[in-house]
């Protein structure tokens, strides 16, 4: 019997390093699939359809929200985007654990349709450090910092709803901590309910023949 | 700020090899203490105090049940049998991972006490070493494969309120396979609670700064 993937959400501050871990964690180990949003705003130059994003109009992204065809969607700048669901439960059924990168109240909505995503929380690996990414080096206007700090203090009011805390201290050793937390998932009753099952059902047997 | 140490409680189906499962482990690693139990059972040769058990009168036991000193205790062939309170919490504080072997009834009770504790439940690698292990080679009474088969029945039906499923396949994998899960469990928000206080407040600090 294969073992079905697990759906995992990264979230964490800005400047926290979530894309980089999980471009690394996708090329460093063989079952992950990164998860690709579907938007409706323009591609950039070097973007390709199916990588960066899947490119769509406007009607067809709205008849994916009708039918029930993403797991969550949000709108910024007049465009949407959103995470097309048979992408992922394909992968899923295919035995990947999907990376899915999203702020914390889209992770609270995938949460909410897959209760056994694993969700993660990047950290900063110090407070200093922490401070140093969101203010940056003096070259960021009052405004960007602003926006970011009140951002990060909402983030760290869900923190609880995560699984774990990820710390950000050194890229190879963050990647196999990421892996092991999910390897790790896939070792909860919970996710092995066939195999308890069948774990019962032969200790049933057993019983009846003595 | 020190690390606090995690209570572990491994269960599992006789014969799954958790005794040798946990001396591997603490031979292994250097952060794990095993938890030592109390009993008023007279000490068998070779045994010494405090290393296989702390051997103490009944008057003496029943104390420790009056004081409150026990995280759970039982009764055996007339004897009484407890995990001491005082010594598993000097190691957590000393930021040991202290491992408590313990059948499901225990287990939550000692989850009850440390809802931060973390439950692994060890298995054999399959449904047919489970049925060899259980029932032996033919040398086994009926009577004893009987009393088996019920407590694995008891002790399946209980699978749910473990944390982790470990599979014993093979000695060395099992035991790198449980400490990863045990590492992997300080990451979870609830472990960190100080430091994600500590982010809050740093955040609060910058806002009131901009």
């Amino acid at each position: 019997m294969k073992r079905k993937g697990i759906l995992v959400v990264v979230s964490g501050f800005s400047g926290a390093g979530k894309g980089t871990l999980m471009k690394q964690l996708v090329r460093t180990y063989d079952q992950y699939a990164l998860s690709v949003s579907m938007t409706t705003r323009a591609p950039r130059p070097g973007e390709t359809d199916g990588r960066e994003y899947f490119f769509v109009s406007r009607d067809d992204f709205e008849e994916k929200i009708r039918e029930h065809g993403l797991i969550e969607y949000a709108q910024y700048c007049g465009n949407y985007y959103g995470t097309p669901k048979a992408y992922v439960e394909k992968q899923l059924l295919d035995g990947r654990d999907v990376i899915l990168e999203i702020e914390i109240q889209g992770a609270l909505k995938v949460k909410n349709q897959f209760p056994s995503a694993l969700l993660l929380f990047v950290m900063p690996p110090s407070i200093k450090e922490l401070q140093r990414r969101l203010c940056g080096r003096g070259t960021e206007t009052e405004e960007v910092i602003r926006a970011r700090l009140s951002r990060a203090q909402a983030e760290a009011e869900g923190i609880e709803a995560y699984d774990y805390l990820v710390i950000n201290d050194h890229l190879d050793t963050c990647v196999a901590q990421m892996h092991t937390l999910i390897q790790g998932a896939h070792c909860t009753p919970g996710r092995n309910g066939v195999f308890i099952e069948q774990i019962r059902n032969q200790l049933k047997e057993l019983a009846k023949g003595e």
